[in-house]
């Protein structure tokens, strides 16, 4: 039987107005908040609110279906067999913290590995941007152009100060110092789908993270990827969808260009 | 005769409101983009137009006052005596250009050096931060309560990759690299104004340039200081609002801590 996309896609977006009407609304109450494996990743209450509320809908409407969330909400996975949704409830959790903007819910749906469908949703600024294998992206009901290729000089890249100064995650810190030397300016914004909207959207031309895990990429894959860019492993690899990994997003030409003139593969 | 800064404020956002305008309409219309100094640092037409327009009409209405801008419409101004609009018609010129969001319209206004009007106007969302020498901060219709302090290790700090990679601008390198490595995390917007009022409403803890202009600070500083925060240079010495400078924008707890553990003066 062919997997209904429209309808699950009408589903999707159903459950992201739902589910920002219900972050909106926490912004009045209190929040309360823990820690996951160190002081930096934090996981507020509504983060779990948030996966449940999407774990609950998908077994409810589509009980074949697998999830792989942040909050682990969802059973464990080993496989990309059948229909996947892969969700960040709050992608960017320290900024949902201390700045109420900023982050985003992040979702891609894969079947046997394949994208299909891809969400990344600005819940404050009410941005949705969508992408659907084939058939391009969106910002809620604007349809955005290919991503453009621009030389290094003038390129704007998303990356963390964190990645300079520290190279436990890499031995590609010297590869990464020559390249911020000489692009136009960097950016950090403290969430994967934001700079993968930006990205999208040619506010940024490139980013760069040394450890995403899946859920912070699998939305913005499907839709870099819809619109002619690149998404990679800092060795030029595809990712793996069941793994933590580095991550590059660009054009396809700045890909090129990044690896010939600073990674070296 | 006393200063009339209601009459001041009035004109101030009545023209904020009409340049605003001026640059949501521009955004339909091609933009002119030529480079000052170096590559990086983008002007548009619409930096111009802008101060142009903020220029003719504080001549008109205000004739004795003296004004400083980036862009040097204004005629040079040596000292502070009377009172001073300091401007930056669009502070993120590369934003403005790249991502026609995360830009501002900044403005300080001094009367023989001290700060009695400051404006933060992030066009795009329509969020104007103002304050008034002893009547607290707004943004828009919302009053801003004071800063708070925050524990090193809490904090969120906005500071460019730039200036912990290369440090022809600094003997301060290796400190700043010390607290990136203990705060929360850090961010970087490619605007002070921006960063300026992330500062102010606890968005970010603390923001640190090594080479800001006087209109780069002149709002930011007056919005600062009402909320009890503190802008020093990487000294902890008072600016100079007619010289570059580098730039601390925090509470004044942590302008402590930030001092007694990494800078030590």
């Amino acid at each position: 039987m062919l997997t209904d996309w429209n309808k699950i896609d009408k589903f999707a977006k159903e459950w992201l107005q739902e589910a920002r009407s219900k972050i909106i609304a926490s912004f009045e109450s209190t929040l309360t908040i823990t820690t996951k494996s160190d002081a930096n990743d934090l996981v507020t209450n509504m983060d779990e609110e948030i996966e449940n509320f999407f774990v609950t809908n998908i077994r409810n409407q589509f009980p074949s279906h697998e999830i792989l969330g942040e909050e682990s909400i969802g059973h464990e996975i080993e496989q990309l067999d059948g229909v996947v949704w892969i969700i960040d409830p709050i992608d960017g959790t320290m900024n949902f913290v201390h700045q109420k903007r900023n982050f985003f819910i992040s979702i891609g749906i894969y079947e046997d590995g394949v994208g299909q469908l891809g969400y990344l949703y600005d819940v404050v600024h009410n941005e949705l941007y969508y992408g659907k294998k084939g058939e391009g992206v969106h910002c809620n009901e604007v349809k955005i152009p290919p991503i453009k290729d621009v030389p290094i000089h003038e390129a704007i890249v998303g990356i963390s100060a964190t990645w300079l100064i520290e190279n436990k995650d890499t031995n590609k810190g010297e590869a990464l110092i020559e390249l911020v030397k000489d692009v136009r300016g960097t950016r950090s914004y403290g969430s994967a789908a934001l700079e993968f909207s930006y990205v999208a959207t040619g506010r940024l031309d490139a980013y760069i993270s040394m450890r995403l895990a899946p859920w912070d990429f699998a939305g913005g894959k499907i839709i870099i990827e819809e619109l002619g860019g690149i998404v990679t492993d800092l060795d030029g690899k595809a990712l793996n969808l069941l793994e933590k990994s580095p991550v590059l997003v660009t054009s396809s030409g700045l890909h090129e260009q990044i690896f010939k003139s600073y990674i070296k593969k």
